[in-house]
């Protein structure tokens, strides 16, 4: 995702020092102008940093462990743009705050080639004068910015939940071609009707096809990386008391499918293993 | 629903003889050139007749219980764009196929308001060539056609699965409010997030602001109706081995929000439950 | 189950006319001294008449189109030891009482084996005057008697919800053995434990060693069968707007298991099932 | 529990060093001849150590954190007879083993009045010489030891699995008797009746009875820990790849009640939530 967001970033006139855990993908950035550096505490040297972490785990090591955050530069601005768990980014908002960071949450939506366009859509949260400081950086990374608040939980569970509605559109999209293939109508005929009328949003045009389709060769998303974030939305309701009857049947489901070899598989595929309960292929 | 269509086809030049169990909604097209008619049987006495009853049982009262289609003209054409049971559905192809008489289901998609606009959409299966010869009809009624197959069952199941997939959006909506609300974010604000980016639909677009809103003065389609074709789906599925579990948690939610009083509510209620579960307001 | 039922009746003495639709079983009973009858309508010239019919298709046919109740013997007593849905026990309720019989609904709980014994447990619901009528025919063929009221629904309702917890044990049963049997703990070190402390009744104690030893020879009771009983649960339910969303899942997971081609194997496969869906034997 | 297994062990001749976070507790058996001691480390040097605490978190506090085991004296054998996680089971099994302490898993099944009578059921997993060597202090506790084998993660799975098919049952009650009453039968009617036919067992027994009566005046086990044993369950399914869909549906109605507010209150109130949704009291 950073390769995308990098260029853009430069091409403003930006300075960027850049790290990554493997060096290799930071070559292409550095001809392009980015300094690359040795350790996440030079990257946290800075008027901004942006973090773009793979989970949680991966976070609290890079950023609490590593010493990043504890020798932060004064007045630094932390925008994180990862999905991490409502917990986490809790926590990681409270630990800013007494380490004089400002702590920024600001998910992404979109895949890789949204990113190098600059069509991405963030949703932000965190202290408002923070976000206007940062916001021509949101506007080159972005094509726009949805505001949520001033604690930077609210633009994780925002991200949380909309991952959660995907999940839940692939899973009713499943069942309802498990319904209509057993009627003897072709999968092909039932998704274009659903994405041309009721359903014609990209939820829906990206997920149909693939369902349709079967095999994904590339994932994008697998189904273990779709267990990962049902789960951030089913402890983010336990926390608050919510009970989430969907994200329930989304979790087996995804148990399911993975019990049967296919955890390295799209995310689409949660919706074939729908069509399979029913003894259909 | 019959009321947006009549006009557009007596516009079109047809000789109408129209018949409604209550008679009074049939005044208005009198006035336009509808010879109202006094039984079914009379209707059934065409080259075509349009059928659009409220269920099941009206449908087996109207159609083989009153005689009409005992007595039906011979070579006639009935299009049925009623939502009726897959089960029904496979009866009535029976039974017009011992009578002679072509059966074609043609469920629509989309409110009055459509009708009357002529713009609504149709989903259509059943004898091809009955079809070719209704098919200028369909076209004044619709905005497009959408051929599920030549057994009639198909299009109703492809409305089924439809409406599953509305019922499944709007439980996918409510717990994801829930989860939103429960960190401090306006239901709006998601609702305006989610509705202009991955889930930028209809189905999404009115459902979204319904719930967020959480009254609907006069409800177009209440829960219990909600229930009827949620059943209509678990039935279906029944028959041929398929389990749908989305469907399952949606009944279940359905009679909650019955047991507390609601079913005369909009369907949109079914959203605003999930949000109540988690002991919001 | 008449089987049982009628060499307990005949040696106290009484008189008996039997009928069957198809005759060969009754062979041995007319050895014992039961009068066999051609039709339902001589069965219903009696001074009580107990039928034992499959299901609720059967009993509509031979109770009510048959014409048995319209030409029964006035001051007849009915006592209906099937398992029927809510809604038909309530219609023969009404049927009845216009026709001038009582009708008592007195499911039982056991197998055959206890039907020959005389301990069956027997619910009972009806008339308290026809109840204390027929009280000693019911001591014949079970060990005891459970009154649950005057309306016969009440006998039914009793039944259908045991049937219905009856499938919730096995699939608790399942899902636990496939926890522990993922930790390394065979499925008969489980079941000992379970069976001889909380669980030590006989619905475990039966489902239990089933489940463990996963396939049954000649199944008292197929998966078939069991959705039909989880079905008399989920619209009884509904008719009073109480969801069940036990009944729920184990409704998907017989589909499940019926698209796998099991319909005809025993219920405890249920339990098999859940250990299926996590990718172990 | 302590409290009820100390005086068994004292009994028996055994000397026995006594720690506790809260100090009052202890006043009793110190009486009894127990040597209270300062600190976890104390009671870690010893022959055998017994805890007895109270979830994961203490546990790894008082184990790990406090350097208990580090300092435990060579040849000790820890029984740790709490309801812990797989996971954290299996991480206590690795450090005991790289300490070379045996660690044997010996969670129970009974309540505080068990333990003082000594007749609680006892599951072990764990080293089998060291178990051997324990044996007779398992005897003194309980009434039998249910061997799971070596590893001890299987006698903290079978507990774990137990727990979840306790929620279970108290569920599939609550769901029965929403139903029963729906129809006008007292809940104690059904409950007696099932708890001595085919339901005859504690589970049922005990909770049967709580149900029905709605209100626990002193929770002996709170929905929040229901809760909790629930997460472990589906926690250490997910490290497996198990579906549990009846302990998802479990999660979701105890958050439901919680989010009612009745967190504190028995978890017999989950069953009381089964018959609340249908709207009845």
């Amino acid at each position: 995702m950073g390769k995308g967001m990098v260029p853009n970033l430069l091409k403003a006139g930006h300075q960027l020092s850049i790290w990554n855990r493997s060096p290799e993908p930071l070559e292409e950035m550095k001809k392009l102008g980015a300094v690359v550096v040795d350790t996440p505490q030079q990257a946290f040297d800075a008027d901004v940093v942006i973090t773009m972490l793979s989970d949680d785990n991966v976070t609290r090591q890079i950023v609490i462990d590593s010493g990043a955050l504890a020798s932060a530069k004064p007045g630094l601005i932390h925008l994180s743009m990862a999905t991490l768990s409502a917990a986490l980014t809790i926590e990681l908002s409270e630990l800013h705050e007494k380490a004089g960071v400002a702590y920024i949450a600001a998910p992404v939506f979109g895949r890789n080639n949204l990113a190098a366009a600059g069509t991405l859509n963030i949703a932000v949260a965190g202290p408002q004068q923070a976000i206007d400081k940062v916001q021509p950086l949101l506007d080159m990374m972005g094509q726009k910015t949805w505001p949520m608040g001033d604690q930077p939980v609210q633009a994780a569970i925002l991200k949380i939940s909309a991952n959660m509605m995907l999940g839940c559109a692939i899973e009713a999209l499943g069942e309802a071609m498990a319904l209509t293939q057993s009627y003897g109508i072709a999968n092909e005929s039932m998704v274009d009707f659903v994405t041309n009328t009721l359903f014609a949003s990209p939820a829906y045009k990206i997920y149909g096809p693939l369902i349709s389709q079967r095999t994904v060769e590339q994932p994008s998303f697998t189904l273990r990386l779709g267990l990962k974030d049902c789960n951030l939305a089913l402890k983010a309701g336990e926390a608050h008391d919510v009970p989430l009857p969907f994200a329930s049947v989304l979790r087996d489901n995804f148990l399911q499918a993975l019990a049967a070899g296919d955890g390295g598989k799209d995310i689409s595929m949660l919706g074939v293993h729908a069509i399979k309960r029913s003894g259909q292929q």
